[in-house]
């Protein structure tokens, strides 16, 4: 046994309760180790030493360095200890908080064994339910559809079809956006994502100068309100945006800042550096190097209260179903710890999606947000389909990998996309619909939500923002296509087969990678479709999607 | 290089604020990896692409499996992102979220770099000031010492000296405890950490009925004042116990759920299984399996602000300047936020101490407690000096081990003891004044604050509970002993050299386990006292001790 590549951590994504009396446990080992059986010994914190059951682990997940064993144990004591039990070469080990030992003293065990101490419901992370089944579509509003025709057009300067420049204003709108519900729905779509709806001065919305107002380009609170009133009839979630890291110059605080310096009763809604703002110098924080976006400092009390005031507004009487949480890894942790009881108890099923690109697990206890937007896993699929950096292997461990970057409750939530408004849209990228088609089922079979920025269904282009941004093609919208007819089935394979749980299987051989979940099995390879997949080809395939999946250049099978 | 056995986790004990422009950085490598260089590659979120600065890191720490490199940056942007970049025989290598690679692209490293997206002031652990000077006595009110001659004694049924029994009532009050305050000033001691003192059945007083009465058998309100006035004139600081994992079935909110069931309006704040109390089986949660002390719900909103109420109340009203946490870890994360939150709201430099005898860190990030009762230095000890379980070497290398577990601010503020009211004495388990002695140094040294259990000083004797809450001896402490002479120079080496950051040097050579901080080196062996010191001996001492340590056994010297 490697030990220096064994980790177990209590209360962590190692540990975790998934109910009020069943802990799920992973223990990592290397991937070279192959022990005949590992077993976890476990107890009540108070009998441990007279008193023991065990469980055999199951070896789950395999990346590339780490093999993980997993088990779920139903408790009687919820005051739970435990130890590993290691069987390798017919000796056995102990891996306890002393590492791995050939003897174990049960009775001193008090000081070293590992331990869940006592699971207290309100700390149990538990999966919005919703999340289970949810397949996204992210809207960036400004380019999706205008829907309000009568409205002044006064401030729109780019042709719908032409390509966008930073300052364009095409004349999106939230009318826009319900009359495309049924498309939507058609879709298979249940959950919309919206970029900003605020007030504000760009076409992104992300300089925000009032909060309670909808963009006068948008639209305005009646619109807002038939929007998600309509959704919600259709079963489709609204998800919003909140840009809480930052605001525009124009909000009312600080320009109050701007006028009166250190007599502002906002200064210290702001990080100045000084007694009064400097425009010129810019000698306050802002988001990245944007002047025009200074950022709100979220260590002051008053400010955490603005700001998941307007959190719950929104909820309380708008009743949106959840926030993405834009920049959210640079807002203080004390800021989501607020924000998180608020939301949750203005609407218990309202999820908290936070906008960090890197692994955020320390966002994810269960005390801050409920997931992230996967970037991640994006790289992943561009690093496999795109850059040529990944072979099937390297995907295949980098999708086990990032599964056991998080607990289950988290995965379940994880907001899964391929491009969004920030990166290349991944048709550009991989040059290939085929490519893309296969990502997108990978993406669908994978653990979480699967999101899906607008377009893709019809292969627009775009490269970073603001081409990543183009207009809608409506017309285009209505041609029968294979990649149409895939969104459509793998939407249905999602809520058909209910591929609502945590667990999921991950290989790969031959230069294909499988995704195997609820009696389903997905085969992908690099090219996204390809001769490698004639073998696989002949089983076919499921009763809900009639052949459309095969014909989509790779194989789903039903292996239950 | 090992890579399975490297690790860094960003926003952790591996990457932390010091301050609002601080970082320090911890990477962990294989203990048997000796590369030739380990630089972090840094820069600022939003420019990292073109613009970067580097910092050589140190080996500083080695323990059983692995090394760790550290570094203290001070930041121009504190939007902070980096990688590793290691030189290994001749070949340089990166280190990111993804693992350890020959090549790493910084135009696509917003995927996978690590980072520390902003440093809010607010999220920053920072210690509590008077805990890197303090040197705690634990005292168990119970047996220390009898001060009130006049009181009602008919519920004493032991007599001082004699062996306690479960239920023995000895005698000793808060009276006892500040008549003996000069005697503690003159060990050194400068912070007193007293058992429960509530109103209470038992001696121990574990088990509270009324948490807003001092126990009658103690004192009163007006006595529990002068204490802790007259402490404070002398510059000791005061912690109480606190007991909120659970109570007494004499409280009044358990009494009105035994009385009315599910119809009280405390029902909730138990954990009970069905709709009223069985108090014959038992079905409610209750502390270990002692029915008469039923457990809190500390789930439950009502339960956790009387609960935190009770705490402010006794800094509020009494100024105490600190809680030790009863059973922490049985409680709920979300209790110790609001906790946590209440008490440095009352009380910024209240330390915050739990009573958890595992790694604690994931209730050590800053949002619970500052600190824990330091049980797994207490292990490393008796393996030490007692089993014989750890060769030198190994004690050094759990020494070094045990301060990975957490940031520095935590390791500053850790309550570092050989053992309490719930251990064996430390001299009993050793068998060995000088053994006591060899540990008392070592801890006195080591990162932390040192808690020394009252009778220590005099080698008091105890097993378990209840042998280890013997009556103290003052006649055998009027005694000019070396024990005695020792511990109060180690007071004086720790306030006079004024050993209050996380830094120190942990080795180990020839038998002999090296601790070096701030230009003092201590030398310990395993026996306590032996032969292999003599060797040592010749370099002796320091000019605030006169020698007296030297005379105890080991050496400490002065290396700058």
């Amino acid at each position: 046994m490697n030990e220096s590549a064994m980790q177990h951590i209590p209360e962590s994504k190692y540990c975790f309760a998934v109910n009020k009396n069943t802990v799920a446990l992973r223990l990592r080992i290397s991937r070279d180790d192959i022990p005949e059986q590992i077993e976890v010994v476990y107890g009540g914190k108070y009998s441990y030493a007279k008193k023991r059951q065990s469980c055999i682990m199951q070896r789950s997940y395999e990346d590339r360095l780490y093999a993980y064993y997993t088990a779920y144990i139903v408790l009687d004591d919820v005051r739970f200890v435990y130890i590993f039990s290691i069987t390798d070469n017919g000796s056995t080990y102990y891996f306890s908080e002393d590492g791995l030992t050939e003897n174990f003293d049960y009775e001193l065990s008090f000081y070293n064994c590992f331990q869940l101490a006592y699971i207290n419901e309100t700390d149990i992370l538990k999966p919005v339910e919703w999340m289970r089944t949810a397949t996204f579509y992210q809207i960036f509003v400004e380019r999706f559809c205008m829907g309000d025709k009568d409205k002044d057009k006064s401030y729109v300067n780019l042709k719908w079809g032409e390509l966008p420049a930073p300052k364009s204003f095409a004349g999106g709108d939230l009318e826009g956006v319900i009359k495309k519900l049924d498309y939507l729905k058609n879709l298979g779509i249940n959950a919309i994502y919206l970029t900003p709806v605020f007030q504000s001065e760009s076409n992104h919305k992300y300089d925000i100068s009032d909060y309670y107002r909808i963009d006068e380009h948008f639209g305005d609170k009646e619109t807002f309100s038939r929007l998600v009133k309509k959704a919600h009839a259709m079963g489709i979630r609204v998800v919003l945006d909140a840009v809480f890291n930052h605001c525009s110059k124009n909000t009312v605080q600080f320009q109050d800042v701007i006028a009166k310096g250190k007599k502002s009763p906002y200064f210290n809604w702001f990080i100045i550096h000084g007694d009064y703002v400097d425009t010129e110098k810019v000698n306050y924080e802002c988001f990245a190097s944007c002047n025009y976006m200074p950022k709100w400092n979220t260590s002051d009390v008053e400010v955490r209260k603005y700001l998941t005031d307007i959190a719950t507004y929104w909820i309380k009487e708008y009743n949106i179903d959840g926030w993405r949480l834009d920049v959210s890894d640079e807002i203080s942790h004390e800021f989501w710890r607020d924000f998180r009881r608020a939301v949750k108890g203005a609407k218990p099923d309202c999820v908290l999606i936070g906008e960090n690109w890197h692994d955020a697990n320390v966002y994810l206890h269960g005390d801050q947000y409920d997931s992230i937007m996967n970037y991640a896993f994006t790289k992943a699929c561009l690093d496999f389909y795109c850059s040529g950096l990944f072979t099937p292997r390297q995907f295949a461990d980098k999708l086990n990998e990032l599964l056991m970057r998080n607990t289950d409750s988290v995965n379940i939530m994880m907001l899964n996309l391929l491009d969004s408004h920030d990166t290349y849209r991944f048709v550009t990228q991989s040059k290939s619909v085929d490519k893309l088609m296969s990502a997108l089922a990978v993406m669908y079979m994978y653990v979480g939500a699967p999101c899906i920025y607008y377009g893709t269904e019809i292969a627009l282009e775009g490269n970073f923002d603001p081409d990543s941004r183009r207009t809608f093609d409506w017309e285009k919208a209505k041609e029968d296509t294979k990649l149409m007819r895939l969104i459509k089935a793998l939407a249905e394979m999602k809520h058909g087969i209910n591929l609502c749980d945590a667990v999921i299987r991950i290989t790969e051989k031959d230069g294909l990678v499988f995704l195997e979940r609820r009696g389903l099995k997905l085969a992908v390879n690099q090219s996204g479709r390809s001769a490698d997949y004639s073998a696989a080809d002949v089983v076919v395939c499921n009763n809900y999607s009639d052949g459309v999946l095969a014909d989509s250049g790779f194989v789903i099978e039903r292996t239950q």
